[in-house]
């Protein structure tokens, strides 16, 4: 029988699970609350069916996405908990494992909860702006918890590389809110200090190059969901913008010293550092 | 009578000055002291001549742009000062220019200095990668000096449009030192910072996303040039790398308060600040 998969939240990221999803022979079911997404979702055939009362559906569907912010997500698992169909598997989204799973697994018993993060998005919001592209070649991450069946993991895993993720790893919770503290949190703070900290006397955007523009367009970024993954994650990113800020006064002492030769190696170090990953 | 133009340093930047003036009824003279680059301009016809020897051709140049490193263009010019033609017009491209003019404006009776900063670039060297492309919608600054005719800064900016450049701006060295010590020299120093600060025990490149590799493209520099720029610029930048830092301990400060609505308002005020650069 076909698999009916539900997703939760048609936004940018719940609307490219769905069209990546769309090529393979699945019935897809769109939840949200929002009539206009939901009219979009099915004007462009992007889901088989779509729905804002998720007690008509529920019990119907094998898998189930969670394409929501972490609250929201947690929210709709506990206001839903007993409509799921009987060991359906519930993934969700989150850039944050620790907390989902802390907040979560105390329904492992219901059904089936494979906490997974799809690592890759847009500076826009809203199921308009959502693109199979975004999925393409991008890392996928799942944080097993000891309740997981193989089967369960398995499955979420097949769909991932279905959608396009070229790489599926599996990893701790706390490895993953660590590396991610770093790789997306960091960044971001960096994006938006980076962006405040301009002199507003002058008019910058006329002396600007590609380097600025590529390191500040993560700048334009959802307060609301951002100040929630800050949050949630607040230990190991103030510990990775620690990291970064002693780097940062390595070169700055270098300047200070007019040590040629350290700042050369700083920079022959990150050159080859960054040249490593592709 | 067809203007000559002769570029010093067939380098990434020189090889996409000549291409850039190609499609224009100039002739072009290339000038280098690699074998290789000389050879690679004549047989992909980006010159119409191209010499090692600099002291047969100078006499002949109307306007020579030095596309070279700062202190090599300091250099140039001092070992070529009685060589040039009478009222050439040479032109730089160092990305500092407090120091190009410091070093240089001691010869303003020899030939006609303007100095200028094409902020563009990639994060490869060589004559090979360059690309009319690079120039393409990018900035073009321009540092007047009391020497400079009107139509000495005309013509380097008639040249700067035609290579491709959609904004050319006239500023003071020093304005032009702060400002690009801010949105060239700090960009770079943090992409370093970013990836030195990488915890060595975790593969990374299995979990980072558009943004981090976007941040981080430009920590593959060449230590050799940005050392340079980064000391001849020293005041400026620790100025504002400090500016930066108090911005990132504001969200930190944040952070460790769990103070939602501030990391929001800085959120919004990035997203506000960066929205309006296009």
């Amino acid at each position: 029988m076909e698999m009916k998969i539900g997703i939760v939240g048609l936004g940018l990221i719940g609307g490219t699970y769905a069209k990546s999803l769309r090529p393979y022979r699945y019935h897809l079911v769109g939840i949200d609350i929002d009539p206009l997404a939901i009219a979009y979702a099915l004007d462009n055939n992007i889901v088989d069916e779509a729905t804002d009362d998720p007690t008509t559906v529920l019990g119907d569907l094998d898998v189930v996405f969670l394409c929501l912010y972490p609250d929201r997500a947690v929210d709709f698992v506990r206001k839903h908990i007993n409509q799921f169909k009987r060991d359906a598997i519930v993934s969700d989204v989150a850039g944050i494992k620790r907390y989902m799973i802390d907040q979560l697994e105390v329904y492992k018993d219901d059904i089936q909860l494979v906490f997974a993060h799809p690592i890759a998005g847009r500076e826009t919001i809203g199921i308009k702006h959502s693109d199979e592209a975004i999925f393409q070649n991008a890392n996928f991450v799942i944080t097993p918890t000891k309740h997981n069946t193989e089967e369960a993991l398995n499955l979420i895993e097949t769909l991932a590389r279905q959608m396009g993720f070229s790489s599926v790893a599996r990893i701790q919770d706390f490895e993953h809110d660590d590396i991610i503290a770093y790789t997306s949190q960091l960044t971001h703070a960096i994006a938006i200090s980076l962006v405040n900290s301009d002199d507003d006397k002058y008019d910058t955007s006329r002396f600007i190059g590609d380097s600025y523009k590529d390191l500040t367009r993560i700048a334009m970024i959802n307060d609301d969901l951002w100040a929630e993954l800050f949050l949630r994650n607040k230990d190991f990113l103030t510990r990775r913008i620690n990291a970064f800020e002693e780097q940062l006064d390595l070169l700055k002492d270098a300047l200070a010293r007019k040590d040629r030769e350290s700042l050369r190696e700083l920079m022959r170090e990150s050159t080859v550092k960054r040249g490593n990953i592709k």
